[in-house]
């Protein structure tokens, strides 16, 4: 795609999401924004990201490295440009008095502080196309922010490891390791870009997690979500989440509201179980997102991956639809979202019996 | 593929493979093999499949479907042309008195009395080559009857639906429906390609099934394979495992080496559980596969797919690795292999700590 220096512009956005990824977990409050910036002939001459709160916003950062090279030419943003004079200028401003003809941008900002942007630009004369690569944009890098911004708390995926037979530990409690090393890896990758991860004092009790993010060789990611213990029993205070690797939060609740109350100042946030205190998020609808990392394991004994979810009887089962799913070196990663209410599956006839 | 008639060597053995496929269930003892026949210019003139036992093989089928435009042309077959007079003649001579100049056939016959084909063939001066399509035939439709051959035991893969967390029922034993309708047509097209079903007596007292292979529109397939009843609890005259709609035996047992004993006319069996009889199966290493379809359901309690495996710490995990993984409809669909004894998995740094 790069023979000539020219890349079309799907081709832009897919750098953009890609920046737009790589700044995941360090721009909260404000949202892990990606641009590139095109030269009048079509040719990358900057690429940003959002920098932490305070920084510049990506679209300042590509257009600081494109110099004056960005006259004539088009910038390609994951969220529309800002229009908003927060800790740094409006992003709209800036790329007007860069010389930019053209704007695409994946995902309009709902943010009403900050929208706008297109309308600024297309006041001052620049062409604005809206919606290139807004799925991958939306589902990717700006899915927390954006539900955050649409429902008003953050987003929670719930993670778990288990066997094929859904079982997050052997009979006598051991649970080191079901899944593989890759899928250990991926853990400590997204671990890496998140906000906050919540666990349960019971599963802090018994495996003594560091619950970092780490890389395959061990060391600490320069990023470290907070560490979020939640629940009403006392944590020694040899525990190794008490450490100086990463921030940690204790929450002497069972109330996954009250959790979610006390996590209002973050954005992506991930649960890593034990068992019930899953349930008591998932009961309270307070999922957003289920990945299970499953093993090619059979133990048929030992803990479940969810306890208490409100589930009495099959037609109240929490029912989510399949988002991905993948293989990661001897395991299977599955990926889903909650179906909302109404969406009802189709009867048919093999249903009547077994 | 077929533009000007002509196929390849390799989409013939396709498309032989596929009429394999669509043989088994009906052929045991026999394998369900699949045969092509080209003529001297490489056009498919005859496809054909096993007959049930005492009936043609599938080289004959082919041969007779192609008649004089054998003459000078190629056999594509699955599996190597058997050497054996019984209750029908060897297939290498009826090859040879066809005139056929080339056989191309997938996988070696392991049966003594059989095999030896191959050389009848060179030794009456027709070009004989094998190998091609050998995977897909062994993974395929002649994987149970190959399993066979070596164990001298059928070969019996576990079959179970379940939540995501690994429930196979809610908390009230209601389990119609935890998958879609999709993945409960597939398991009604396996059912059919199957010699017996094998299901424990509490499954049978808990759901009624009636275990019968059925098309989407509810009526029976053609081919229904043997109910197995295994288990020491009495089943009522008017449970419905006891219609007419398939032949049906009850082996008054728990030990599964009593079941495979029971079974050993038979070749391809499924075992639908229930947890128990799968942990015991398990816990005996007499599952060949396991075929886990997973819904994205969320239950938190109600009983597991399996129980007791025999498993009591993570180290003395059943271990299998992934074949296959696919969507279907709104499940997924996960199928897997014992891993062999002394198959160790690599530690790594992440392994260290959580």
């Amino acid at each position: 795609m790069v023979t000539d220096g020219r890349v079309s512009e799907g081709d832009a956005m897919a750098i953009a999401i890609e920046a737009s990824e790589a700044a995941r977990g360090r721009t909260s409050p404000n949202p892990p924004v990606g641009a590139v910036v095109l030269d009048a002939d079509g040719v990358v001459v900057g690429v940003g990201s959002t920098r932490p709160p305070g920084g510049a916003h990506a679209e300042i950062v590509a257009l600081q490295r494109a110099g004056e090279k960005a006259r004539g030419g088009t910038a390609v943003v994951t969220l529309e440009p800002c229009n908003h004079t927060g800790r740094t200028g409006p992003c709209s401003q800036a790329l007007v008095e860069a010389g930019i003809a053209r704007v695409v941008y994946a995902v309009s900002d709902p943010n009403p502080l900050a929208r706008g942007g297109a309308r600024t630009l297309e006041g001052a004369g620049v062409d604005v196309e809206s919606g290139l690569g807004a799925d991958a944009a939306e589902q990717g890098p700006l899915r927390a922010w954006l539900h955050k911004q649409r429902t008003g708390r953050p987003h929670i995926t719930f993670k778990y490891a288990a066997s094929l037979d859904g079982r997050s530990a052997a009979q006598d409690g051991t649970s080191q390791w079901i899944t593989g090393p890759d899928a250990r890896a991926h853990v400590h990758a997204q671990r890496a870009k998140l906000d906050a991860i919540i666990v349960g004092t019971g599963t802090v009790e018994a495996d003594d997690p560091l619950l970092t993010a780490r890389f395959p060789d061990g060391s600490n990611s320069p990023h470290q979500p907070v560490r979020v213990v939640v629940g009403e029993r006392d944590i020694a205070a040899s525990a190794r989440i008490r450490n100086a690797d990463a921030p940690t939060t204790f929450l002497r609740t069972r109330d996954p509201q009250v959790v979610i109350d006390a996590l209002a100042e973050h954005t992506d946030v991930l649960l890593e179980g034990g068992p019930r205190l899953a349930g008591a998020f998932l009961a309270a609808g307070l999922v957003d997102r289920v990945v299970a990392y499953i093993a090619p394991v059979v133990l048929g004994a030992g803990s479940a991956a969810v306890e208490n979810a409100g589930v009495g009887t099959i037609s109240d089962a929490k029912r989510f639809s399949i988002e991905s799913v993948a293989v990661l070196g001897s395991d299977v990663v599955v990926s889903a979202v909650p179906i909302r209410e109404g969406a009802v599956r189709e009867p048919d006839r093999l249903a009547e019996e077994k």
